[in-house]
């Protein structure tokens, strides 16, 4: 008999945990340092809190069940939902604003491909209860605190930053109806990636004329640092607070200093139609997405909650590992166990004075470990190599020698006087 | 509409989380400096792979469903099945001893009840490769050095350990056959649970004469420092490597310096058939168990691997948790949220100053926060005080004041000097 991994799913062996921790770890680190708090919620919901929110269709990439009380579950293939539901059954308890992150495990029923996994780890950050555009720059401040924590210069990854109601405005203004909004924004979406006139061809279909396609497109292709100031000065009608946002938040991520990170892009629309505001993408070369988000201000009301400000984004562990992977910026080391202290009893009959040794080592926090084998010395310290060690301890007798392996230095001392730095 | 957790899972709000991460962390740091290294699985896995191991049973306790592929899946109710499919997969490759450890989610189907529910996070430690009684003190050795990291004294929790194949000798002697094993091995598990005819009637349900009863009953209550002597006097034949085994694990533990915590106590069968030696189990008040393993060197072989020492042990989070909770050993302030510096614009046109101090300390790693509300600085203390900032940092035109808010003591300084503290 011979089992495998499910299809899509990974094993993490050690080195491939210590990658997978060496991501949740910054995200944490981050997380916590912009003052976010973290929650999670069950992997199993209801079934009817995704498609209340997704609709009917995203039952389809759904690992679903009915347990045995007849209830309809699903393993949860995002964490917003849950959110949703938890901050919706507390809104009157928890003081605002609610600054909360995530680092869930999810799962998704769809055919696995390169960067896409049926089982992953997402971060997701979200401010709830702020309608203020502060809270978007915030959130957009946190990722870029992440992608310079992980090494990724303005050149590896920038955030493209759009607006979905200033979009929509200037795709009315250009005649375009609310019926053929929808695929509007889809050909924007598309744009970056596909041929122009395929592009073209997706706006005449909804009935837009040549002159207004050609006027979007040459407003879409506004270089990234005149597309606020131009925005403001087009005079669209209907949008003016959204506008209005945009500045803002080129101003207080400038004063964070992070501008260098950002671009404007109007292509940035979001496939999902709950985007109410300020919507962005963190892409690295080759078009990848690393993250996205944005504002979306009836999320509490889709499970039955009250009208509420919400703000924030996701970044998936997958896309994110391969590229850290391919650009050499895992830290040397990190993929490598380590070890403090490998101890050695170097004479017959110290294995006790080993053991005790070990014992206090670990008792003070340090990291410390001993073969299970009573061997010679040589194979010993090829183990304590093997694993990782910084320091060998050579117990004799007589006393111990601390061995450093990288430099081969040797300091001897009697066993007490060991025991003793290891008091202080 | 309104909803709920899915009955017996969890919410984690940022308090519960905290508690969680309290749990988890200890966990982990205390496997690392054990030298123990961290690996995970797909939390879903074939339905094959469990009832494989624990028979068709235990499909009635699992969340089952079957995915688009017609491939019957479950979500793990234990980690060990996919530990060992892991191992086997790989078995050459990897280097002896493999030692691991997991923080695994987990599901059971059951009917929820107190410190037992659907959804669960479990410790698992692991020395697979090795036969000697060596990897199971490791393992021992490291419950207790968990024990001891949380504040749990030997008066706290105890952990009682016995012997599979001791005990089992030692009924075959007292003319329990084959077929009635297991149930006299249930029968011990019980013992300190029901009253003592309740026990005697088990035993003589298998044809045990009365003599031989109370001869076990004797045994059995042996005090906890005179059962290994008395073990070795016995002159039990079949199992001379196993009692020689608890001698030498005794030694170990006693060289370590933890044998306070252990007891030695020949009720320890644990549930589980395929358990091959040494067994244990921590327990604490009230009988309560927070943790049981011990040697099943057939594991490997149940998924068609290599015949391979295996030893370990397991420790929910739900127990544990209610009992750190009751006994007050969760450290003071660990379930509050903290944050360094709580940035604070006071006095009008210093708002971009404080945007720029927070991103600095951010990026220097310190934890720092500020209000979204442009409001007086009496407010804004308030709520760096609700959020547990250890400073507020009052900007002003002329420089700055960093506040320390448990003593009110504060110093003035320039916000270019502030700078470079941060620089250091």
């Amino acid at each position: 008999m011979k089992f495998n991994a499910v299809k899509g799913m990974r094993d993490f062996y050690p080195e491939e945990m210590r990658l997978r921790n060496y991501i949740l770890d910054a995200w944490r680190r981050v997380s916590l340092r912009n003052g976010f708090e973290e929650y999670d919620a069950p992997i199993l919901e209801s079934l009817e809190l995704f498609t209340v929110k997704s609709g009917e269709e995203i039952a389809e990439q759904l690992f679903s069940l009915t347990d045995r009380g007849g209830r309809n579950l699903a393993i949860r293939p995002e964490i917003t939902p849950s959110l949703a539901r938890m901050v919706a059954a507390k809104i009157n308890a928890l003081p605002r604003p609610i600054k909360w992150f995530s680092l869930p495990r999810l799962c998704r029923a769809e055919r696995p491909q390169r960067g896409r996994l049926r089982e992953f780890f997402q971060w997701n950050i979200d401010v709830i209860g702020v309608e203020s555009v502060q809270a978007d720059a915030e959130c957009i401040f946190t990722l870029v605190d992440f992608l310079r924590e992980v090494g990724f210069s303005p050149d590896d990854v920038k955030v493209r930053v759009g607006s979905r109601p200033v979009v929509m405005s200037l795709l009315k203004r250009e005649g375009v109806t609310e019926e053929g909004m929808d695929k509007a924004l889809l050909a924007l979406d598309k744009r970056p990636k596909i041929p122009a006139e395929a592009f073209e061809a997706m706006l005449r279909e909804i009935g837009m004329a040549d002159s207004s396609i050609s006027g979007i497109g040459d407003f879409l292709d506004t270089p990234s640092d005149e597309i606020v100031p131009r925005i403001a000065q087009s005079g669209l009608s209907g949008a003016e607070k959204d506008i209005e946002d945009l500045r803002e938040l080129e101003t207080v991520l400038t004063a964070m200093g992070v501008k260098d990170y950002i671009a404007f892009d109007l292509h940035i629309v979001r496939g999902l139609a709950y985007y109410t505001g300020v919507v962005y993408e963190a892409i690295a070369e080759g078009e990848r997405a690393l993250a996205g988000g944005g504002r979306y201000d009836n999320l509490l009301e889709i499970v039955g909650g009250p009208a509420c400000g919400a703000t924030g984004f996701g970044m998936g562990d997958v896309v994110l590992g391969l590229l850290l992977t391919e650009t050499g910026k895992i830290p040397a080391g990190c993929l490598k166990g380590t070890l403090e202290y490998f101890v050695i009893d170097a004479e017959d009959g110290t294995f006790e004075t080993v053991l005790e040794i070990v014992s206090k080592l670990r008792g003070k926090g340090a990291s410390a470990e001993y073969g299970f084998k009573r061997q010679g010395v040589g194979r010993q310290l090829k183990e304590a190599d093997r694993r990782g060690a910084k320091h060998a301890v050579l117990v004799q007798k007589g006393g111990l020698a601390v061995k450093t392996l990288a430099t081969g230095e040797q300091t001897e001392m009697s066993v007490a006087a060991f025991m003793k730095t290891m008091e202080s």
